[in-house]
């Protein structure tokens, strides 16, 4: 099968990628579009030390594997975990110890033509939702973890740093809070798209220091990290939403003098962010910058790279 | 009167100081008591640019002020607040804006024979408690304040590093939750005190990683904070308790990748650490390292600066 995986050379695509075997439990998934994620880039910089098919936003079809599932699109949660480790029988299996995770770690992933996964994994995609949308689901559920890992109140003022792919979609998580909420950009584009949304756009320079209750950093920079502790108000929270770049340098003398929360949230509710695209509350459709086919990946993670670049799609 | 003041020549012991002026609102106390504290020895090296008398440990007597002070033995708080700001009107005076710090920030403290202080900020010493427990009432409020950044609950696996002067109060009041308790140390005379109180005293190389879920940090060096996180296991809580020399590289990506919780927590409530020395839940006499009087300020100091120090007090 056709696959875009990491091998030892680098990202390479292969038109011979062996087809998966099934294993006991799994469903045999044909993909039909996925996404590009910043984890991806990352990961072909070698974070991680992942070997095989990258990609973990998809959207398939079930064609091998138990009857109730076969036919049925879905999307799949990235975790597979152990079910035994004490973080799994508390019920957090998204934090396994012993968990591989799908296009990241230990386990082939979605840019390739079929994937095989256990079927506890896969929700099924409901009508109104599209493939298009679909592939949105894995990131959605993430900005939605930041309602997991923090009580956001409508009083809260909120400033967002990072208005990049996953920082668009935790800004129109954030903004059905009924909390205000301020997004930093950069370019004029994403100001743009923030305003359709009703969203409000500001210049990082014109933020007062010290007064935000909540700021999410998207940015996954020490610049970004830094900045947002320059913004939040003692007794605030920090959420922090993108991996980071080594080891940033962090004032935690002002986390302890002002009494900071800082929060780090990951993967969150596949079952909450396929609701929110069904009732049509979140826009996906104005993220996506382009598409290219499978056959293309190598030019397709190129375009991704590209700073300001929205979300990229693979078709199969 | 004499004093042990931070002056343009560093550190400096005056038997000629200014006896402070009374202003509205104040009393004048007679110092009995104070204790050294590391801030105190972060100050003496440049921290916050602080320049006045040094001392925010003590207990004192009224000698001066509104007639139902008088003759009190009392201690104060030192955070001297505005009252106006959007966090005093918020009920978090400790965090105003404005706010001077008696013997930190903008404000004389307590290494001197007098100190003039405002009312609002003077709590009674019940008789049960000695000048000498009320000199830890101060740090013993700052060491309750993680129960008010955090809720400890009974079930928890709690390790504190950084088994100093804080810390071996912090130690005792987190026993008090009834929470699995341990405490890493590096010196016998730590693991010796820690046991007469019941608290397990362990080597950092005999803890498993990623086990604890809360992990007290009281050792402000970046190596304590990077073994914090070594120690927290997922969706555990890290709570910093003391100010950090310079920006420790710190490894945010564990901390979003495992969602831990970074919690700052400073000045906490004197009532608390009263009413605990009160009921005699909490030993300060085998903190006492050391006296001097005041006129041997700067001997008491060296002393204090000695690693492995416990609290040395001043006597007036």
């Amino acid at each position: 099968m056709r696959a875009l995986a990491l091998t030892d050379n680098g990202l390479t695509y292969l038109s011979d990628y062996p087809t998966p075997t099934l294993q006991s439990g799994q469903a045999r998934l044909k993909i039909r579009r996925a996404g590009i994620c910043n984890t991806d880039l990352e990961l072909v910089k070698g974070y991680l030390g992942f070997r095989g098919v990258l990609g973990h936003e998809f959207a398939a079809e079930v064609i091998e594997g138990a009857s109730d599932w076969l036919g049925a699109r879905v999307v799949g949660e990235i975790n597979v975990s152990c079910g035994t480790c004490d973080l799994c029988l508390e019920g957090i299996p998204s934090q396994c110890r012993h968990r591989l995770s799908v296009g990241i770690r230990q386990h082939d992933g979605a840019f390739a033509d079929q994937l095989t996964l256990h079927q506890s994994l896969l929700h099924r995609i409901p009508d109104a939702v599209t493939d298009d949308q679909a592939v949105f689901v894995e990131p959605l559920a993430a900005a939605y973890q930041i309602l997991e890992a923090v009580h956001i109140s409508p009083r809260d003022e909120i400033i967002l740093i990072g208005a990049g792919k996953l920082g668009m979609l935790c800004a129109q998580v954030l903004k059905l809070t009924g909390a205000s909420l301020k997004v930093v950009t950069r370019r004029d584009s994403q100001a743009k798209l923030l305003d359709k949304w009703g969203i409000e756009a500001v210049k990082m320079a014109d933020l007062p220091a010290s007064r935000a209750n909540v700021v999410v950093d998207c940015t996954g920079s020490a610049e970004g990290f830094s900045s947002a502790l320059g913004l939040i108000r003692p007794r605030g929270t920090v959420v922090l939403k993108s991996t980071y770049l080594g080891l940033p340098p962090a004032d935690l003398t002002r986390v302890v003098v002002d009494e900071i929360k800082l929060i780090g949230s990951r993967c969150g509710s596949f079952e909450a962010a396929l609701r929110a695209l069904e009732q049509g509350l979140i826009d996906t459709a104005s993220l996506v910058e382009q598409r290219y086919s499978l056959s293309d990946g190598l030019e397709a993670m190129q375009a991704a790279a590209q700073p300001g670049t929205l979300k990229i799609l693979l078709e199969m």
